[in-house]
């Protein structure tokens, strides 16, 4: 029987481990990915998590990883394929390496991006439709691509992909952006980005390869094509809080409902990092997130 | 007229600033002590900030602070004296360096620990002495340590620390604890804590490390020595928000009243770190409290 399992590795999954070692609690931590980090491994630089200015998401989630192994945090390579609360309290963890008895279980496992669902998007998945503009972007240089979205990491992967590619094209549904202003004065000021407002992606066309996306003015109903050899969608996040189905309470978008404390609904079960509902997701609040994960799972050992 | 000025310079409050530099907002930082990093910069060593393990607080606070400046950070070394707030929403800040206006302000001056203010306490504070067993506990894995107090914080202290320390004696000056009652069971449930009743520390002694404490028995008067290699001092803290008091919404212990998303009970002004009621209070979430401060005053100048 163990005192807690977490499921997953990103920042909030991490520094539960972490604080877990610390707090000398039997815990074991599973990891779906070959890599540690979640959405932070894929970022170009990551420039706001505090005392560790202009570093790598790969080199970060790497001393996040580093820091558990080195207090003694046992990870396990394994998918959790279902948790089952008992009467008495005890959660049964179902995992691709076995079945492991827990008295609390942490969900860590982050969230993932969300899709246009257009005709091509899927057909041409990973032949010039792309989710991660850090990962795929090389490939575009001295080519013409489109972002699509407005938010933060629309207009970060347009900044960073204009530095390669010749021409970056912004399709955005509004007409103006979400993004942090000094983003935007950023992507302004580049040449080589031209803004689409008021549109959305029709279509994604290609034979093997992205030739080119039909774009809709939604104001005016007009359809035009641009000849473009990829498309990084960047239009919002889904959390991958499945596990805990019609186990805890979550909102209509699938975040789960729990405080700053992360307590679920059910006793014994907590949630950190971007799984979980709250005003703000970057590094450094599912990091808060897994502090605070752990510290209530210590009261819940003592109350239960 | 600034968008939003912050006072201190703790890990929420350099937090906050480098935040508020992406964000583009004209700002202004108010730290009134010669070195900046809040109650860290008095720790031995940090092993819980994740990405940085074993670090001392000093080098801890000198990456946030420099990190901050690096992003153009503006610091200004004067104290605050008074907040006032404007029919328009605006606030006029009172410093030793002058009078400023702005539209936003956070207050970011975390808390104090009380002390038991006895011999030994302040030399060897950091050197044995500790007012965190969350944060320093991990350092004393099979010694002796004794916690002062007989709340829920100093209760909680011991059953962490009885997990990996040798033996944990639990000095309280009455002959019954004030902590939850779940807590009292669990803490006498274990074989390696002590009570020591009716006691108080007549002094900490040690040369350069802590070797033991002077307890007086307070009903009859005997004093005795007790070896130890920590003393987790757990007398309560108090929260530094004389600033706010009479403007913003307090809980009976001076902790400001705001949410995860750091705002007040009156439009522009947020709360960020210790000074909030929250539920943990580490570096971490004195962190990413910083980062909610920011976009929820990023909100209130879009909004106001």
């Amino acid at each position: 029987m163990y005192d807690v399992i977490i499921a997953g590795t990103g920042p909030a999954g991490l520094t539960a481990a972490i604080y877990g070692t610390r707090a000398r609690l039997k815990m074991l931590v599973f990891e779906e990915n070959y890599m540690s980090g979640g959405q932070v491994v894929n970022t170009y630089e990551v420039d706001n998590y505090p005392g560790l200015p202009e570093i790598s998401g790969m080199d970060l989630s790497l001393k996040f990883r580093e820091h558990a192994e080195k207090l003694g945090a046992e990870f396990v390579r394994a998918k959790v394929n279902k948790i089952e609360v008992k009467e008495d309290g005890t959660k049964i963890v179902e995992t691709e390496s076995g079945t492991y008895e827990t008295r609390a279980f942490v969900l860590a496992t982050g969230a993932h991006h969300r899709l246009l669902n257009v005709p091509g998007e899927e057909s041409l998945s990973g032949m010039g439709v792309s989710y991660c503009a850090t990962c795929d972007g090389a490939f575009y240089k001295g080519s013409d691509v489109a972002v699509i979205g407005g938010g933060d990491v629309a207009v970060e992967d347009a900044i960073f992909l204009a530095r390669g590619c010749r021409r970056v094209y912004v399709v955005h549904r509004r007409d103006e952006l979400r993004a942090a202003k000094s983003l935007q004065e950023k992507l302004f000021s580049l040449p080589n980005v031209e803004m689409v407002w008021d549109s959305v992606v029709d279509s994604i066309e290609g034979e093997e390869q992205v030739d080119a996306i039909r774009i809709k003015n939604i104001k005016d109903g007009t359809v035009r094509a641009i000849s473009v050899d990829g498309v990084f969608v960047a239009v919002g996040i889904t959390p991958d809080s499945d596990l805990l189905k019609g186990i805890v309470k979550m909102d209509e978008g699938g975040y789960i409902l729990a405080d700053e404390s992360c307590r679920t609904s059910v006793p014994g079960i907590f949630s950190a990092g971007d799984v979980r509902k709250k005003p703000l997701r970057q590094i450094i609040t599912a990091a808060a997130d897994g502090a605070n994960a752990i510290t209530s799972v210590e009261k819940y050992l003592i109350e239960a």
